[in-house]
């Protein structure tokens, strides 16, 4: 029996009406929702693998999952017959015949994120499913003296979640930049992978000194304690959007 | 019996689920919804007039509206009652006191709208609200020759809705600009009025001509000519964002 060829496939979606991306049974979620369509052009059952697990709420403008399938007409025409059975806030960007090791996950040598905020007193209708609303005025100038403070090797056990189940809880952030534009603002985060609810927790901190409710050391003492009590609040899913997975050279394993 | 007082409401909506600004029967329609809403505040019918009547689908990020009230509260807590009122794809950004002559239609100066077109074969998901999808490349230095035609004074019959029941077909149109950025184009107009589908025509034209199945001097001909059969087909509404109606120095009427 074949084991037939790997795909990459690389995908887009609209987090709000998604249970996150892990299947579960009875529930809608972006990997179930992903399966059923792939499974439903090569009658088969087909399991994929992602780049990693997003939760309840978060977007994806490029997720990254691999599959094997019986399928014999090459990625463009898969990816057309996809289409017809994906819903409106589920879409494939591409996909691409990959190499018989390709691992979505393992393969991977970073990832980028964007988190959004709409500040100010009105909340936001026109980007609602992708803003997060902050009535106040964030002081960026503070945000970004913090933000210095994350990037670099450390040891993230205080930003993770308490039902993080990682072997270590050392990353490496490469970067956290912010942009404002008019009520917008845009914290891009690109690291080698982030712990469960990582991003999310950094995010909540950062707010809290943006908002001067914490002094703009609390995340260096985050780090150094680990404690995660000291840190902000998570913050909500729907700000949170996965921008890509980063493929570099692959290292050889 | 008090005249009440003049209040000017700025708002935003996603046009998506709304049968256009105008109100009509039986139908959920931006005015309509705003009324109700209003009337639930005051306890009494109110009437509305906007800057514009967007069309179903068109959104809006500042559209105008006034109206007259007896709310004897101030501006602030009136938008902050209004909030109780308003669903999830209409939102309140700014309600102010307004002189005694305003008139949201009749003292704008110009308009400002833009539409944003995603590129490429990958239907967008994220932006799926507001993005129309066209699935060439557009070429933007043959869209910006020919718009640069409709910047002026010009007769826009041949843009206009065969509906269209304006008086005059003469506008002014102040500029039009064209940004890329990635997959995404944004198309802005400023004018001093816009007639009914005037952009939505003029957008589909220039789409018609990025994509190579018009030349460029098509702008010049259907406004020579007046029309119509010339033109573009009418752009997708779900593409066209009206971003905010101008008030300059008030002209004495």
């Amino acid at each position: 029996m074949s084991d037939g060829s790997r795909f990459r496939l690389d995908v887009e979606y609209d987090g709000t009406d998604f249970s996150g991306w892990q299947r579960q049974l009875g529930v809608r979620t972006v990997q179930g929702t992903l399966e059923a369509a792939l499974g439903a052009v090569v009658r088969a059952e087909v399991v994929i693998e992602g780049a990693g697990r997003t939760d309840a709420g978060v977007h994806a403008l490029r997720q990254t999952a691999h599959c094997r399938l019986d399928w014999d007409y090459g990625p463009e025409r898969l990816g057309a017959a996809l289409e017809g059975y994906l819903p409106a806030d589920l879409g494939v960007r591409a996909v691409r015949q990959a190499p018989n090791g390709f691992h979505a996950r393992f393969d991977a040598t970073g990832k980028r994120y964007v988190y959004f905020v709409h500040e100010g007193e009105q909340r936001p209708v026109l980007g609602r499913r992708w803003l997060a609303h902050i009535p106040q005025h964030l002081r960026l100038d503070a945000m970004r003296t913090a933000a210095a403070d994350l990037v670099g090797h450390h040891d993230f056990a205080g930003f993770a979640a308490s039902r993080c189940s990682a072997k270590t809880t050392d990353r490496t952030i490469r970067s956290v930049h912010m942009h404002r534009r008019g009520h917008r603002t845009m914290i891009w985060f690109e690291g080698s992978g982030f712990l469960y609810k990582q991003v999310r927790n950094m995010v909540g901190t950062l707010l809290e000194i943006g908002r001067g409710r914490m002094p703009v050391g609390r995340i260096r003492e985050v780090l150094d304690s680990g404690d995660r009590t000291m840190a902000g609040p998570t913050a909500p899913s729907r700000g949170l959007v996965l921008w890509r997975v980063l493929y570099g050279k692959r290292e050889s394993r």
